[in-house]
């Protein structure tokens, strides 16, 4: 395994296969590698011949206040964990290799990017697409691999992809769970035992609420359902604040009328400096059943 | 020659040069193609195995009031000229193949932008980065080639190909003229011969700015050379209206405090509908002379 710090180097070890027409796949983290990840990296190495992984905690997508500084870096671990699960290059750059002058370019894709996150975080999601944008073009990969846990990220990098035409294909890999159902994340370390019991009502709340979606007829309205969703977190997670929670289009992220004709339900809820989110999709229902 | 229409076709088009190993060179353009293209197209040649030239009137980089319409378009004495000077590939999209859904993603360089053109034409630059990124995504050039009349422009894609590391070599080109100086540009179409003859007077002021920096001393103060540039214009071109006459730093675009440690003298005039833009560096002097 190859771990590269420099452009250059990425691009060395990466000439040798591509010459050699083998397929490459990019795996963008920030590191503190979980089971979320090693799914993406399983998927990536079914799906492609060489596979790259990128670690690198971008500041550009981290607001004022936010825990940059706090963000896990365990390298040694991550580095032996993509070792045993046969990754072929870490590009690993410090963070002036990335942006060796100050970066005055930004990618930015408006409206997906003004909903659910992108109200609690601006500039976040421009952070992400610039990144995003530049780890592409460094890695030039066939297929990049994007974890459905962040899915307002992945439908913002799906349209940068689809709006600028970069020869690469998107895909979004399933979130991975704890046995008791709280999506994997690198931020969940944050929590306390407390926190930590209290955050199954993330998921619960949302299959509550598809729950809703899929038997109540008439379908019941997105208000009705996010205030069912709203009262489920506040009895079951008194400890957490909710950031919001929201009904949206799956692909566009706006205002839905109707929940039977497919729809995203995400939410955002922190815990202490821990603020976690997760989404469910409840797919169009047949019209009459 | 091929004329491709769509992406698949451009990407179909130069697989084989590509996959044969041999460079690719992009010259993107609005059309109206005249000796500045042209040159740009024969350093192409000079540099490359294989030239694909891009005619793409970009709506995205129009403002409101200006001559997206009027934009002179004229399809085949262009793709003409193209096959006659050895070009491979022209690339000739159609508005709703470069813009198959609304483009929700914008590339902006910050700083850069702000000054010069950018102050008279808010959006201009990001319309020229988000088209000339998708351009660069859909051919995957190995050189790209811009004028140096649009300076600006050319700094603003080298920092955004620099900020974003994307896999290309930007070269600049010196500007082509017409026998009695002024700058080739599309836009000469439009003038009448009164303005024509005015016109001139651009190219006139900026030798007589170079001249001052070059052979006063003390050098004169960036404000001196930009008075005595008005003045010219306001005596040789009554007929223009000055948007901007600027001297800054030649990479950054700053403003100056000295004009003998490199400056570029950058001007704008409007003669009716043509807005004409006209530059010249002027190297760092030797410091004893």
């Amino acid at each position: 395994m190859i771990v590269a710090e420099s452009v250059e180097d990425v691009r060395r070890g990466i000439a040798a296969p591509r010459a050699a027409g083998r397929s490459i796949a990019l795996v963008p983290t920030m590191g503190a590698l979980h089971e979320g990840h090693f799914s993406l990296i399983a998927a990536a190495s079914a799906r492609c011949d060489f596979v790259v992984v990128s670690i690198f905690v971008n500041p550009l997508q981290f607001g004022p206040g936010e825990d940059l500084s706090a963000y896990p870096r365990p390298r040694e671990v991550d580095l032996a964990a993509c070792e045993q699960r046969g990754v072929d290059v870490v590009f690993y750059p410090p963070a002036e290799v990335m942006y060796a002058r100050q970066c005055l370019t930004a990618v930015h894709v408006t409206r997906l990017s003004e909903p659910m996150c992108g109200r609690d975080r601006p500039g976040h999601f421009a952070g992400v697409c610039t990144v995003v944008a530049k780890l592409l073009n460094i890695v030039q990969p066939d297929v990049a691999f994007f974890g459905a846990k962040d899915y307002q990220q992945a439908a913002i990098v799906r349209r940068m992809v689809l709006d600028l035409s970069f020869p690469v294909r998107i895909e979004v890999c399933p979130t991975v769970r704890e046995p008791d159902g709280l999506a994997m994340s690198s931020r969940n370390a944050y929590l306390t035992d407390e926190q930590r019991r209290q955050a199954t009502a993330l998921i619960g709340s949302l299959r509550l609420g598809e729950r809703m979606i899929r038997t109540q007829r008439p379908a019941p309205s997105p208000a009705a359902v996010e205030a069912a969703i709203r009262r489920h977190l506040a009895d079951e997670a008194p400890g957490g604040e909710i950031d919001y929670v929201q009904l949206a289009d799956p692909e566009e992220l706006s205002d839905v009328e109707r929940t039977d004709r497919g729809v995203v339900i995400a939410l955002a809820v922190r815990f202490g400096r821990a603020r976690l989110i997760d989404n469910i999709v409840v797919d169009r229902l047949p019209a009459d059943r």
